[in-house]
């Protein structure tokens, strides 16, 4: 990305406003805690690793001008943060993750003086950023191994460069494979009711010359059909210790088309996705989101008013379907309860 | 219906505005043929079976006002009216074969004169409308023995009074079942890139007092996996000999969801919509429809200008995944290419 999807700039937070996007391209500012959890809450950022980003820096920026004296007294400030920016979205595990980092930073530093502990804790978050470019960089070259020349991959939401610092996932693969001269093509499934796929992925690969075809969610059966699909791969918002991977919901909806019409499904996520403390996914909480999004997701009312709604955020992914997981670490393959471990102590 | 979807009205077609539903309940008038066809073309009537009456009764519209005197100019200008009407849409069958019907009417009766011919015809298309009727509740009472206590189905777009003169195909069962005391629940797919699902199926159902709760295309899976759908019940645009049906985009989707979750998967359609001169599915033909419909689907751009869209207005879902197909002569099941021929000649 050209332009950072997230970034800290002189004691504020800068993000552009992705649910402006693509008809506006603005970047706006976090100047207190409310509202970087409104920004993480309404998707103005959004994406696993970005969403651990926010809370990152959205966990600096409470503390940032506080005027304890002690470690105690700040501990317990940043505390009341990272609780208040951890209710902001519950399934993406990058968020505890970021916000555990944060607090683990400052309990290793409690000797130090506020101001030096606050220093601390910024550069912590910076190495988060870096860190998370290092980690698109490196998907991107392990999940570029995986395909052939003249595929065309099925990606559902957006993996991209807006839902990390850099060049995303999902689509790190992409955008390696076509840096590297490879010759692919994208359908990217619009992805309702907030149209990440449509709004976002489209734009990001358009941008990179990338050939992107839109669809409909429900229109994928048919292109796998029409033989059209090579792979899929998406991204991911936690993954069991067994595989299970929690994403976007609709993504279980493309694992078993890819299934059934024996196409690869490949997720690619960073191992800070990784949450060994489930078991499977049956444990992980999945988000209901408001029946706006999807009555009203254009402005205009598209169904009566009233009518019942059911808008789960996510859907869980079982490992069985899944051909493989791409991560910065290397690729791991099922069994997973081994190979994602193994990853993990590398 | 309490207002009926289509209807002849001195001479000219009066019909509910379907693009405007469920925001705008209005009823426009076509008076002549190139308002049919665009009527037709832009979905203001939809669904096989009214598409069908829409045909009927344009092909009555454009000879009408005729002033030939001979049957041969008469049958000539019938022609140019069906052959005009015929390129609407291509892929539902009952806009053919009710054209065939007119025609073929027109035929048997050439020994009458001009305007005695007229009123035939008229009445042979009123005729179609109360066949039309009759089907649909034929199919309500064959599709509810297939209901249990406390089913709650799915279903894709509609297929509900809106699709017919009456009470629909899939809606019927629901109607149906409704009316005799059954206790049922509906969720009803939103259908992109139209949203027929959320716009028309959701207020049939709610004005009806049947529980409807509107999801998006890509929930139905996770929907399913949660145990929360007993059987999927859709429409169809065409069926071959074999069994496999042509409907709205996405209802192959949820047919390879159902089979995966172990849920039946019905089809309901007059016997109409069966069209033997085809062997299989495969040589249905599949309507495009333009990338305004869902780049722009809500008066708003969802996606960057320019960017490639593919939009197949239809899919096939093979016989094997289709559990039975309701009619109004009675439930057919595999091997349909045996059944559907018996039911045929019923």
């Amino acid at each position: 990305m050209a332009v950072s999807t997230i970034e800290w700039v002189d004691g504020r937070i800068r993000m552009i406003d992705q649910t402006l996007l693509p008809n506006e391209f603005k970047q706006i500012y976090c100047d207190d805690l409310p509202s970087v959890w409104e920004a993480i809450k309404s998707l103005r950022v959004r994406g696993a690793p970005a969403i651990g980003i926010a809370g990152a820096l959205g966990a600096v920026l409470g503390i940032w001008n506080s005027t304890e004296k002690t470690y105690d007294a700040f501990a317990t400030e940043l505390k009341s943060a990272t609780d208040y920016l951890a209710t902001s979205r519950p399934t993406a595990v990058n968020l505890f993750w970021a916000l555990d980092r944060i607090t683990r930073t400052a309990q290793e530093n409690s000797h130090l003086q506020i101001s030096e502990l606050k220093e601390v804790l910024l550069t912590e978050a910076l190495e988060i950023i870096d860190e998370d470019k290092a980690m698109c960089r490196a998907i991107g070259q392990h999940g570029m191994a995986l395909l052939n020349e003249n595929d065309t991959i099925l990606t559902h939401c957006n993996a991209g460069g807006l839902a990390t610092s850099d060049y995303g996932t999902a689509l790190a693969v992409m955008f390696s494979a076509h840096e590297a001269g490879k010759k692919i093509q994208v359908y990217a499934d619009e992805t309702r009711p907030l149209l990440q796929g449509a709004r976002l992925t489209t734009w990001e690969l358009m941008q990179a010359g990338i050939d992107v075809t839109l669809i409909c969610d429900n229109m994928a059966a048919q292109v796998m059909k029409e033989g059209k699909i090579q792979c899929a791969i998406v991204g991911a918002d936690r993954i069991a210790a067994n595989g299970d991977t929690a994403n976007k919901i609709g993504t279980y909806n493309v694992a078993i088309l890819a299934e059934v019409h024996g196409i690869p499904f490949y997720v690619a996520a960073p191992t800070s996705t990784l949450d060994f403390a489930l078991e499977t996914g049956a444990e992980i909480p999945i988000e209901q989101r408001a029946a706006e999004e999807v009555t009203e997701g254009f402005g205009k009312l598209t169904a009566p008013k009233g009518v019942k709604v059911y808008s789960p955020a996510f859907d869980v992914t079982p490992a069985a379907l899944v051909t493989a997981i791409i991560t910065e670490k290397g690729v791991a393959r099922a069994p997973y309860t081994d190979s994602l471990m193994a990853l993990r102590d590398t």
